[in-house]
């Protein structure tokens, strides 16, 4: 076997954790290096024998790494990381923030083209594997309707907003997909739905000694944005239960395609995560994507991609033709 | 717009006319001909205004084709057509014959290679796109079990061996998964199934006058390879009731990767069809992979190919920048 596929991680959170994990699963790969803003002597690595170094170092090492995985989140380390971190490496990550893709894309570009590197941006599920459904559905069946349902999950952007209502002490947030909903898009109804008619959010809160139940159940179900739109519940429990329930990450959901073929002959394609802890997976697809970068930039494909420029055979540790034979 | 894709058909039965259907849904594509082994003029199209040419004057087409989609069988058609009509165009098949794909493979290869052609092979849904999902099941949770599961769905090779039963007049077979197998992989239990644990079979047929119903029963469960290892069910039943409820082709089926990761997190991804039409929706694949070849072969990307070569953004006719902002 050929030499192993160098890895390094640069930000050492959730998702720097399950990159670590993964790679152990991984035996063509090999964390090499972790880099993190905090003072490298903190860093607690999960079971990894390697070096941890400041971030503000990592330029120095670029000779030693094949493919440098971006575990920073996308409000605000991404932005700058990503183009940042280009002109010396090859690299992955999980830029999640939609509207924002196209310019993000052309900035990382432009110095991926100019420094000759590989880098795969929006890597995840979503947007990652359920983007990929999403076009393969339409390309497929292009007379029909894609629906993209998430959950059961825990929201960390929704848990993060009822955290910052007054009198709450700590919770978390699930956004889960109205079954109702769900069965009538398999059925091939093609039905219209509103934003209240395809998820609801539950809320489990814990509330500060002293909080007024009440205002906080109506701080949240009004909040713009963030939960006006659903039906919402609110669930008021203590802080032991918040901790032996509700410490996981699972996540989740759908996306259908349903369309019509020939003489209005219907066909449903349906794709669907259960997720046991969302960071976890989502580390696991950067991690088969690290891989694809690897591969790519040694064929001199250079430049931003992202999953829908990467063909499945470039994921797989195996050859083309064991692929063939085995797995076709 | 630039000038559309030409698209020909090679072999007109179910599948060719479900590419002819499903051209109809791409406007990017058009259909120029359709040629076929019957006498030109015997052979009606569902709608399109296109000749019809003798298969064995198909060279002299060379030049007016873009891609070449064939609709032969596996067994008496591809073998030969498909490394005899790469010489002289790219093309898309359905090969589905699973243990002679790496023969095939090679033999259609080298006449690509040769004469500068893209073809891509074993186009469709199994093999194709439920390929793409064990492939990328086991490269992003490499712990784990892949499990694929069939139907509801008719089965023409088990409804020909009905039929050629003696004293059987007409008859479908039906092979279905079973739920509980299915209930089992879900939960993550990674059960080790036998042939018998993951389907069932049904039989729907009709007897010819006098035919002894018993016979048959036994003559249907008890056949080696098709049956034996199956609990299978026969109903009896007559030709107009076969002719109502039994004449659509539907199919379907499951492909699951249930992995764990991180510490021992279970993580499910599951890729789901539904079709009304099988041929129909095969069709549409391989429509959707024309698009792809003619790119490929744009690009100067010879040779044999399958599923696992082609990355999905080439499938879709919408640009690479409208891909990213829209289905990322």
């Amino acid at each position: 076997m050929s030499a192993k596929i160098r890895i390094a991680i640069a930000g050492y959170g959730n998702l720097g954790r399950g990159v670590e994990l993964a790679l152990g699963q991984n035996p063509d790969m090999e964390l090499v290096a972790v880099f993190s803003r905090r003072a490298p002597e903190s860093v607690q690595l999960v079971s990894a024998q390697v070096p941890v170094y400041a971030l503000d170092t990592i330029e120095q090492y670029k000779d030693q790494i094949d493919v440098l995985i971006l575990c920073g989140g996308s409000k605000d380390d991404l932005p700058h990381q990503g183009p940042q971190l280009a002109q010396w490496f090859n690299t992955i990550d999980s830029f999640d923030t939609h509207a924002a893709i196209p310019d993000y894309f052309a900035a990382v570009d432009s110095v991926a083209q100019a420094t000759q590197h590989t880098n795969i941006i929006a890597v995840g599920w979503d947007p990652g594997l359920f983007s990929i459904n999403r076009l393969m559905g339409e390309a497929v069946l292009p007379q029909g309707a894609t629906y993209t349902f998430w959950g059961k999950g825990l929201s960390q952007g929704h848990s993060d907003a009822v955290r910052r209502i007054a009198g709450v002490k700590a919770g978390v947030q699930y956004t889960l997909p109205l079954e109702d909903a769900v069965n009538r898009v398999r059925a091939g109804e093609f039905p219209e739905l509103t934003t209240r008619e395809k998820h609801r959010r539950e809320c489990f809160v814990v509330l500060e000694d002293g909080a007024d139940a009440a205002q906080v159940h109506e701080a949240i179900v009004t909040m713009p944005n963030y939960f006006a739109d659903y039906d919402t519940t609110v669930h008021f429990i203590d802080l032991a239960e918040l901790e032996r329930d509700h410490g996981a990450m699972p996540h989740g959901g759908f996306v259908i395609r349903s369309g019509t073929s020939g003489n209005n002959t219907k066909q449903t394609v349906e794709y669907s995560l259960a997720l046991g802890s969302n960071p976890e997976f989502t580390s696991s697809v950067l991690v088969a994507y690290a891989r694809a970068a690897y591969r790519l930039a040694q064929q001199g494909q250079f430049g931003a991609k992202t999953v829908f420029d990467v063909a499945p055979g470039l994921l797989s540790p195996k050859t083309a033709a064991d692929l063939r034979k085995e797995l076709l």
